[in-house]
């Protein structure tokens, strides 16, 4: 989808709605900074927190922000994952708690974002996109995470309360398994990082093998659809591209700028995780060479084969038509006994027989002109590959 | 509209009659740094101060440029608005009181010119292009925004003195809404930024729906309309990149280089509206990129189309044509008496049954040739789709 | 025109014959540097000195290149103003008076160089490009102009002697219209820059013309000229693009390479000669993105045209073939007496009217047929656009 | 091919299938960094440990990776060599002996990455990606080369345990042959490095020959075939591009990053691996220039000949339907003797014979009406040339 | 020449056939670095020494390197020009005699190698191409130049004995002309660098000569041979511009880079040099773009043609079709004493001057038609112009 919003006044995009790709928010020219537009039919936010150290790990479903404020400034880590957007009295009491810049709320809120990271004095924002294959398999919703993350917090919030790619990690804290919960919460924030940049593969992997079917398709037997489909997987690369660039920037201006939210140990994996989006963007790239050459071929294909229908009737009329003409002639009414110059053939002995030679003559010559210039080999071969 | 300018001595641009579109303002070569080029049918400026502080607020409209002189140098912050590009001698006069540099006052005046940032001893001149929606809503004007900003005030001079996009800023300066009444001028002037940044986007929502409107009509539909469709919108947004992108490092200029004029404050909410423009180049680009591929698809859309009519007389001209000439071939009048050989199958007893069996044959082969090839089942497709 | 030099040993481009472009000067491969190249037929030099302060200002045309040396170490500004390439002896006697470097002299002689700025000793050499239109109006030619930028002195050296746009400047010198006298001779500098630059916007203009006419062409009836014109104008832009682009390059070399020799406050008037070079490529850039498109336009047009043709045809044959075959078929000969089966419908008391029965009615179902797939249609939306 | 996993399980890219290119690995999406992704069918590693200094050389095949732990402290060069990923047990292991990062691990096992270039405490991690011709001559493999430099050995990592380029540089060391072992273990890896980027040199050589034959083929006689094998170039051109470039970028950070285990003298010798890869860009890039061009000639090429088709078409056409009508004409029944306007000419003395005129007359015009418009001469030089 | 190598096992260019262009150098794979790699039918070197200071000059046909020993020390300029790369024996001594590092004997030798700059103790090395118009006029051929550059003399290593372009400098030394001998050997240096690139400008002339013929030809009479001439220029400018691009970034490195053995004198001459370089530059990349406008005017070009012959076999057929079919309407024989509706026509008074004023009318009707669309005066525009 390009632009659904026919309401001017109406300023969050729908991001799941069928055909839905990013449009990225706008605010009401002239609105005040830190406005926060809630969608009217936003799912109300669901606040889960999941508090873990070395030892121990708990997961709470709470209900009000203000339950999260006396985790946060203890040393285990406490991760508030807030999914839904629906409510501004809760957004705005969860700004209070975590002391949030109004620009910051602003942009959790008003979805979507493009991928950032910024510094504000003691908190990290990161603006994340999450794709996820929709269940139907070739196409694919996006959705916006922003992480916050603080001395011993993070704080993520998503617009849908569905579904996430973090349920690995969720496992991975529950059952302590690898060094996630020796870490601190900048370990806990590349986690689901890579998460969001992983889940880009699937959805790749989808577009590289509808190429391949194109590839056969568009030279094998080019149609209308076949059009729609390139040009549809052209504008989706588009959508991942934009998706992925600036997230791409994002994590590169973690590793790079020296913030002392991010440990250097983080570093390091940070650096993992960036060599994944370059993957990414170089696959989407290649992707889109591809569907670009696609386009080429598809109208030279459809050029060869107008070309081989010109020649079938090329050939039939040019056979054809002289001998129809000869035919007609012969069936001319001029008066046979006017004069001795009047259609003397119609009554040789041998006419009839010397009229059939005479076209089949003709249509010999003919059928070799065109075999010499190869036109029936190159029509046989199409024809067998059909 | 490219280049409507007809007489090389009408320096200045209509910038608002139906088909305008940027053409950037120059000077007779040769002519003075500093000159003025007053279009003969600009409307006269009108001035109108608003003075605020966080306690009060008032609002003037003015006749002389030097009634503002006063509330220059006050703590509360001036913001002048002019509008109307229509008098060289209030214009001078205006750069008389604000102490501009003739080259500023030439920038402000000589419209359009190309959205920039320039530093001068005390002020800070931004160069704006602000975009509305036309109210027949498929295109939209351009008019040229200069911002004055100097310690404790803020010039703005537009061309029209009719529609900006500054109504919902007056208000919040009447109502006291929101923060802007306890900043300085600089963040009016970010406000301002805002709202014009904030302006590009609706636009961009239209285009977005021509665009999709034109993915379905180029595949289902191609007409002459739709060319003429897809280029208009290349070129409208061709001229849309080129006011945004100078508008983007215009406000990037602001936030780097580091100006007294400007807060540390200020330049955070600087940073989001930097993200807005960059958001809106990004949408550009994006569309840019689609409504090319739309021309690709519309050409193959054009010789697939060509292709089937090609199929059709094809298949008509190859069966019907080899059926008459046969019927050609038993209209000749050779004559049966003089000799055996003359057409005897006309006096055969079956002669005309045969001849049927033998038309009706060379059909069937026909038509069996071309199913086998698939062009019968293809036809019908498109046919039922129609 | 590409390269109308036919004989490798004249080296030297003729700038204003009827198809002239930018080709390069290039020496014979391993020649001297410093080496002079004077073309035959180049005009001898006409050398006119105007020499002013902020109360006089006089005007010499001098024979000896001699006469200037008095004029350069005073105070006041001496133009030294060379029109005319044609005389080794006078060229070299003028490097003498102005201690050139020989590199100077080769550049300023070997016309045409790529505009660039130099810095030596105590002088500038600044290599620029002016474009004037044609008094035929559709196409522009180009001249170099050499300035060489002393203390007190500025020299300036043109191809031709007839026409530059520089009239006004000399205008503002004799009549110390605004403060062109009151500066020294960087100002004078600036202001020759800054017309050569505004000379450029009046033969984009004529592009902007011309390209609205071709957008209307293209689509309405697109013929073989149209190609020949939307190559011409590619080809004339990528020549302007050659020219302004090392153009602003020069211009922001001076505005930020520190020379003595550039006061801060010329720096400040560059710096908006520099904005209108940028303006200058903007529009370049744009109309050749335009013509681009221009061409996908010109090529899908002519192939929908095409499509409109084949349909007419395809009408009309698919109609008619028919017909005619089933007229072929009662024209035949078969004997009605041999048998009952030879052509009995011959003998129908309804025969004739039948056969228009069954003529009528496949005609009628192939008109529907072809009214069905929005044929007609679309053919009639065409002739009455026309 | 692009994309061959169907299944999302299976995450893991079979690298050597016969339509193999590079899809980069991935992990589940929110899977524990340091993961291994063993693929069920690789084949078990075999070990193979070089160990040699300027005077002796031994080389051993080894059972695990421990008994490699004794030879890397000692001053000779130890060049571990090992070929499957088939064992996470023996992966692990070698793991601890060689103290690798669990990244570090990951990168040489999850393959394919990309190509990079990683600095660890005291060791040196380089990815490199190895391309080899299949013996089909047409189309070629690529497999991951992993190169860990420690101060006295290096560690190489493959995929497949059977071919690999490094053949010459074994028997060189063997043989002593050159100062290889006069050196350090920088300058085995440095000589590793350049035989995988002279890999690419046979295999550009290759697409050199192909797309020499193709712009024979696409003018001549231009195919359907012709068409895939232009596409399938541009895609595995796509491939090497995606596999050298950054390649070529981790080559120029191993000279420009000052890392204390590569010294001064072999940097000077990656200067030269770093042109080499800087050549195999430079092709790369240009035959990809090359096949878009081709394409655009495949489509030209394509269009021209359906215009040799229809100018046939329309040249057999327009001379018969004409006479074909004439002949009509006198073929219809008009009763001659009901009127003497009915038909007189057939009952003329000369009626055929003038008919006949008439018919001559107008396929001479005609004729020469083709010729003027050179549509003869073009067909015939057409002819020729096949 | 794209790959002309069909042995894999012959490894080395041969770079000037008359199809070659520069296919870069290769090692065997894993080969050892410095190795020569001597074509088996290279010429022998002929090593030729020129000896000069301001005051004399000698110069002498040397038989061994070692000749040349006692020259290289002395205060005066010594120019060992080697042309020829046939003998592994003599470029090894020359090595020795020139203490040249393996590398740089490599890059000499092993020919094509990339254009480039490299610093090495007390020399520099400089790989420079030359290119020179074949006698046949319209292609080129290229040939590699290195020079090694000391304090005292410069070594220059050529391919190929016969040609280069350095006569007139041989000239200048010879017969003291300029300064060339009152300078060392980095302005030789210069001089050399200087007509190498000056070498180019003949040979795009000659493109510039040839664009300008096709740009004729592709929209009068395109042709097959026209497609096969633009493809030519388009694969020759990719080698002309794969040869300048380094060259200009070889000779800005000798600009900025400060060795010691480039007098500033000489830099001031470099930059000259690099002036010219861009020139080459700017004029490929212009004739590259305007050869590929060149393809999009030949497929439009092709496509309006196609457009006319179409709209002649439309108008013929669909004027006489109908036509033939009212004339076969007529040819029928049903009998018409059977019944009064058979074909009463026949027996009509003035059925067959009704007939023609049938067929006459449709004619008109359709002739009018065709008018109005405009198809006849495009098409006498043609005719007049071909």
């Amino acid at each position: 989808m390009v632009g659904k919003r026919l309401q001017p006044s109406r300023l969050v995009v729908p991001p799941d709605d069928e055909e839905s790709t990013i449009d990225y928010f706008y605010d009401v020219p002239g609105s005040m900074p830190g406005t926060l537009n809630i969608e009217p039919d936003a799912p109300p936010p669901v606040i889960v927190l999941i508090d873990y150290s070395e030892k121990t790990a708990i997961r709470l479903q709470v209900e009000t922000p203000e339950e999260c404020a006396a985790h946060l400034d203890t040393e285990s880590v406490s991760w508030v994952d807030v999914k839904g957007l629906g409510s501004e009295d809760i957004l705005k009491r969860l700004g209070a708690v975590f002391t949030l810049h109004p620009l910051v709320l602003e942009d959790i809120v008003n979805v979507p974002q493009r991928p950032k990271v910024e510094e504000y004095e003691d908190q990290l924002l990161i603006i994340a996109r999450m794709v996820m294959l929709r269940r139907s398999g070739r196409s694919f919703l996006t959705e916006q995470v922003s992480l916050i993350l603080g001395k011993h917090y993070l704080l993520t919030v998503q617009e849908e309360p569905e579904n996430d790619c973090f349920a690995t990690v969720r496992e991975r804290i529950r059952l302590n398994k690898g060094t996630i919960r020796k870490h601190n919460a900048d370990y806990l924030a590349y986690t689901l990082l890579d998460s969001i940049v992983d889940g880009f593969f699937p959805i790749l992997e989808n577009y590289g093998e509808e190429i391949e079917e194109l590839e056969d398709e568009v030279v094998a037997n080019p149609t209308r659809q076949t059009l729609e489909k390139i040009h549809k997987i052209k504008r989706e690369l588009l959508t991942l591209r934009r998706s992925i660039w600036p997230q791409r920037d994002a994590i590169n201006a973690l590793i790079r700028d020296g913030s002392d939210l991010i440990s250097d140990e983080v570093r390091v994996y940070l650096r993992d995780c960036y060599d994944h989006a370059v993957q990414v963007l170089d696959m989407v790239e290649t992707y889109r060479e591809l569907s670009s050459s696609l386009m080429d071929v598809y109208l030279s294909s459809v050029s060869n084969r107008m070309n081989e229908v010109m020649k079938l009737l090329t050939i039939v009329s040019t056979i054809f038509i002289p001998l129809t003409f000869v035919a007609g002639v012969y069936g001319m009414n001029f008066n046979v006994e006017k004069s001795p110059f009047n259609m003397p053939e119609l009554n040789w002995y041998l006419g009839y027989p010397l009229c059939w030679a005479v076209m089949i003559a003709i249509a010999t010559v003919l059928i070799v002109f065109f075999k010499r210039k190869g036109w029936f080999e190159n029509f046989s071969t199409v024809k067998s590959r059909d």
